[in-house]
């Protein structure tokens, strides 16, 4: 007896395709990203893996790559549950900049400690400014949230995991979970148990489901899980990995 | 203290196009069902109608029409609640069928009394033919459905109705309903109290939101509800109206 969880990065995002740091600034697929998400469905079919609920961030382009890969999958019938908790990490002051201006204004050190330390947020975001949430109608019951490491996004996350998706899963559920680069991340460090220095190694690409069979402990039966498409997955984390250059 | 309601019924399906029966055939939109299930959202938006909670049946081209008329008017994030108890009415041996073949091989009362008679059902289907849904994992829980009348159809919504949809009023929500021509027909019988003789008569537009304000007591403020362009549902009724001719 093994439960099943797939793990689905959003396809390519329109500040994805223009280099921007987005975090919880609500952008759109792109084209580019649109066709991902198609596929991640077929991969799902593919691969027999038809999931019988979804989770979701809160953010159209995680909403988006649900729909559309459950529709291709036939199954866009199932249950859904959204919560903020699976949104990417917020990005703070750095929402809206362009990845490579601020690698070439504050240099690679600063830059890399921004996008992968664990636990050094960038600066918060001012309240009101043009790339802030704070009045967003969809956060009114969350905490609010002016920047984050990602050891704030896992302990924001792991009361969802262990409140709303494992229940999911220990009732025999397939279950799929449709978000983002940062709270993947965050999972799968959980999930495998990466140290706080490895997890900044860890790269997800867009669009391709990944698989984990958990055993009865909700231990992972294959380290990292396994990529419906591998092939696709090496290439893309390698380009994730380059971003900002 | 007022409660509000949208009932949405979905834009234009391929079965829609091509004059066939649908029933619980899981057909997709047009692109033309696309753009009006985005023009929808756009109408709740200028409308300032903002959902806070969707329920949809299980058939794509209800889901497809939330999924677009949410992300257009920027309430994409909102919970989802599905159940075939909003389904389109089953129509039994008559999915799969020409609207215009079967009005001129059965003639005109027979095809009215199986389009618009409130308590006749057309002849079952039979489990297992090609356009029957009996080995459909969606309806695993659900009990088998063969053919129904539009009598049904307000039998089986009611539940969901009472149970699922009037708590979430009560707490204050705006409620979007995203269904079928019949199922919507359905509440707004039940809402407006019409008669099973004068309920023959009402016809749904696709695509364009129909605002029920409701008092305490859930009866509409105004009869037959508003919707929300009026000259555009006038003419997309009579259009209905005439569908088989």
């Amino acid at each position: 007896m093994t439960y099943t969880l797939v793990l689905l990065r959003h396809g390519e995002s329109d500040w994805n395709a223009k280099n921007l740091f987005t975090g919880w600034v609500d952008v759109p697929l792109t084209e580019k990203g649109t066709e991902e998400a198609k596929r991640g469905g077929t991969l799902l079919t593919e691969a027999g893996v038809l999931p019988d609920v979804v989770h979701t961030s809160l953010l159209r382009r995680a909403i988006t790559t649900a729909n559309l890969a459950l529709d291709a999958a036939d199954r866009h019938w199932i249950p859904v549950k959204r919560s903020w908790r699976l949104n990417e990490r917020h990005y703070g002051a750095l929402q809206g900049k362009d990845k490579k201006q601020t690698l070439e204004q504050f240099g690679e050190e600063q830059f890399m400690l921004w996008r992968r330390s664990y636990d050094v947020p960038p600066p918060a975001i001012e309240p009101g400014s043009e790339f802030s949430q704070d009045t967003d109608p969809r956060y009114a019951d969350a905490p609010q949230v002016l920047t984050e490491c990602l050891k704030d996004v896992l302990e924001r996350a792991l009361p969802y995991w262990e409140g709303e998706i494992v229940p999911d899963l220990k009732a025999g559920k397939t279950v799929l979970v449709a978000a983002h680069g940062n709270s993947i991340r965050a999972l799968v460090k959980h999930l495998d148990g990466i140290s706080d220095d490895d997890i900044a190694g860890l790269n997800i690409p867009t669009g391709i489901p990944l698989l984990y069979e958990l055993d009865e402990d909700l231990q992972p039966v294959t380290q990292g899980g396994t990529y419906l498409d591998p092939e696709a997955a090496k290439d893309a984390i390698a380009a994730v990995a380059n971003q900002g250059r």
